[in-house]
């Protein structure tokens, strides 16, 4: 673990990569109101499963975010980190960005992987249970990350399943892990949403464009924005559908001192919003469906100067390519989070933080 | 190679997974009667293929499993044993299984895996031949495991190549590496198979559900059973075909004295079976068909208390999973023993296993 | 970094492993005539995409050649030297020989690989922009390798991307990194070709079979080849096409010295040729056309005793497998240099060749 030429040519290649295109705002503002990371908040999640965005507290959650911010700046020697573990990267459904990301998370920190990039390739294609399929990664593997069309197919695996899941999307259901890489945007470009008080009149309004009812990013977000109740003032859902919450997200939002709106003119709120959250598609239960003009943006819609917009990615003709090169796009920069802030997951998961991180920065 | 804290960990994560479901008999009783490793043994598989089960002598078979459950129980640090070698996985025939548990053995090893997890991505689907595919792989990689839907694949990759090839599944031919597996299973289960003389009334009645003249998992199985002889009693076929067992194997199992039964009643025959062998799926030439209700298991099965199952997997409705949960159930730990067996495989076959294991272990 | 004993087997291995098929030459004679490698012209390469063949200069080839005939020979110690390195195989057009030739040569240095085999598991098949694909690359990967079956694939890709970008085939464009791997036989066969002055009447004939303006593979070998000119005397495209060169190529051989004839008739050409180039296939457009018998070659093809043989693998009928095992046989030889030379592709873009080549190796 010497190289330390490269080690600091690594580096060099870094700076260089990021910040190119879009708004890439500095991991460092996540690490200036309490720089020390607790140990105790981030053993928490040692051996655990990922299943739901729900499952975070605040403070785990921004424990693993200044985590992901210390990876990210610091650079700390990872690469044997988890030599000695191996993820399943079970993708039932195919995916490129999420299996490629978690996959390259693992490697970054000396892990190994073995895939399933298609279905289609594995038993599952001759009538082979879940309920086996999770009992056999027991065997072959130290955490497991599954994707599948269907939203029950994490609780089969989990059946017999001894080793940690990470939920990588399971049909219209949910997403957690990508809601982990578009708050770790978030609290990038404003830190003071989870470490301040924001004065009444400067509080966000977040618009999410699409139905949290099905669609498993938007679900997983709207989940973890729940956390931040005194900083955020409006969520407003855009959508066609009649009712976009669904029952398990009303439980929640009506519990929620957040204001949640509906509307489907996105074209006359855009002056109110400070974050714009979009996807390309909505699964409807027996496939997928693209949204039409009415929820499109481009460099000629009236967003506020400093609005940002999220998109889990892939995208559509909802989000034109003329945002690429602004300050509205935090898109490009909520990709590029989602290897550190997976990095982070798994060294919790696996309880080599301390292993990895100085012990000046532990608190 | 320090990580001490790691490694104990690592082993507490294992002792946490292993055993939770079925039968999991301790690895150390295949230790207790020769505990020393005898690397001349061993050193014979160096630089082999395993094309067929039948290739096994019972001495090499032994050391292997020995070698197998030290590996299982005594985590010698591995991490690193075959790091500068490469596995091509060429799985022609799509799988998972097996495909997953070459790979995570290698892992575990420290080596590396270039995969081919579908014929539809390779040349072979442009009409390349086997025989020049086996060509490539002597400059990609140090060691090939291979899965084909033709028997006759093994040998046209055989034509050029001059690295190892692992046979994972040719046709209806054999699978010989699932055999170590089924065996590791079952020599664990009862060590004085291998290594005693069992009294001749308590000597093993092994059922076997399937043909063994075009199952390769049942052909490979029965091969391996046949090193046995003083200790198994009959092994009785279970089949719907007038022919199970083919010229090849009946030529085998005439030249031993194993009695070799015939029946179509498996339920009549339970209150006999120590064993049960099954599989669910036949392939006949033209496709796989499945079983019917005739040769099927679940818990109100009138198995004897002390009876085990082995089963390859996947498992069709062959295989109820009332199952299991109960000590009749050995398949689960039959698929947890594959990746213990194939890195005992790798190791002798990279001729590292003297690197590897102490010398406190070593005839 | 140490295992002395295993690393002299690795070498054990591949002498074993090496020359026993076809036409073999030694490494060595590329390392004669100027035997130090000269890291100011491969540090050319540090950081640079390979697009075309025709971005390499004479020198900067003939160090690359050189530095893969050191790995190959003297087996520096390389197993760790591109370990904090990712390389992402995006095989947007299936393939076999190149993806895992790729993936082979980054796991033999230590790197990791995140691969897409097949763009039906990506998000290009829902639509996705090679644009967005290559942003994403940018935050999962330090190097991509990509075929595509579309030549405008790569610069679409490489509009956001900030990384480097192997081209491994784009349509009926480019194969740089194939040409790469022929002129690395080829030297090694004739290492006068680029370090002597080959008296007139010993000057290479060499002939192609295909159409260099529509077939990948040809293209890239003929722009290698202006490379030569004071030692190749003629060229000859054996095609059945009204134009075989197309513009971009009619352009650099006009430009050349070397001769080029065209001829259709290549029974009464081969007297004449010292060097055959052929090629399985050609890309016209809308789909793959095999050729038929008028350029293939047998044992019986009149063959000058010397002549040799490249072809880039998988082939068709056109090339016999009666040649294997004669001298003429130089193709597989071709292929297994090909990991060698993307090694020292590698080593180069990553700027890592001083820290892995011992001192009294360079200039």
């Amino acid at each position: 673990m010497t190289l330390p030429a490269s080690q600091v040519e690594h580096q060099a290649d870094s700076e260089r990569k990021a910040g190119v295109i879009g708004n890439c705002p500095d991991p460092a503002g996540l690490l200036r109101h309490e720089p020390k990371l607790r140990l105790d908040l981030l053993e928490r999640m040692h051996d655990t499963s990922v299943l739901s965005a729900a499952q975070f507290g605040r403070d785990v959650l921004c424990e693993l975010m200044k985590l992901a911010a210390y990876l990210q700046l610091k650079r700390f020697p990872v690469m044997h980190a988890l030599e000695d573990k191996i993820m399943a990267a079970a993708f039932f459904e195919p995916s490129t960005r999420t299996r490629l990301s978690f996959e390259s998370a693992m490697l970054h920190l000396g892990g190994r992987t073995i895939s399933v990039a298609d279905a289609k390739t594995t038993g599952v294609a001759k009538g082979e249970s879940l309920r086996d399929i999770g009992q056999m990664f027991n065997s072959y593997a130290d955490v497991v990350a599954v994707r599948h069309t269907e939203q029950s197919a994490i609780d089969e695996l989990c059946e017999y399943l001894r080793i940690p899941l990470l939920n990588g999307g399971n049909g219209s259901d949910e997403h957690p892990t990508q809601a982990l890489a578009d708050w770790y945007a978030l609290l990038k470009w404003r830190p003071e949403i989870a470490y301040g008080e924001i004065p009444e009149q400067f509080r966000l309004n977040i618009g999410i464009i699409g139905t949290p009812g099905n669609m498993r990013t938007v679900k997983s977000f709207l989940m973890l924005a729940l956390l931040f109740p005194e900083n955020i003032s409006h969520i407003t859902i855009f959508s066609e559908m009649a009712d976009p919450l669904g029952e398990e997200i009303r439980e929640l939002t009506n519990a929620s001192p957040i204001g949640i709106d509906f509307s489907q003119n996105l074209k006359q709120s855009l002056e109110y919003l400070d974050v714009i959250y979009m996807n390309a598609i909505a699964y409807l239960g027996d496939g997928y469906r693209f949204f039409g003009d009415a929820f499109s943006l481009d460099k000629d819609s009236k967003l506020k100067p400093d609005t940002v917009i999220l998109h889990p990615l892939a995208r559509g003709e909802e989000l034109d390519t003329s945002l690429d090169n602004t300050q509205h796009n935090l898109y490009f920069n909520q990709a590029d989070g989602a290897v550190w802030i997976r990095q982070a997951l798994l060294l919790a998961i696996f309880g080599r933080v301390g292993d990895i991180v100085p012990a000046e920065y532990l608190a």
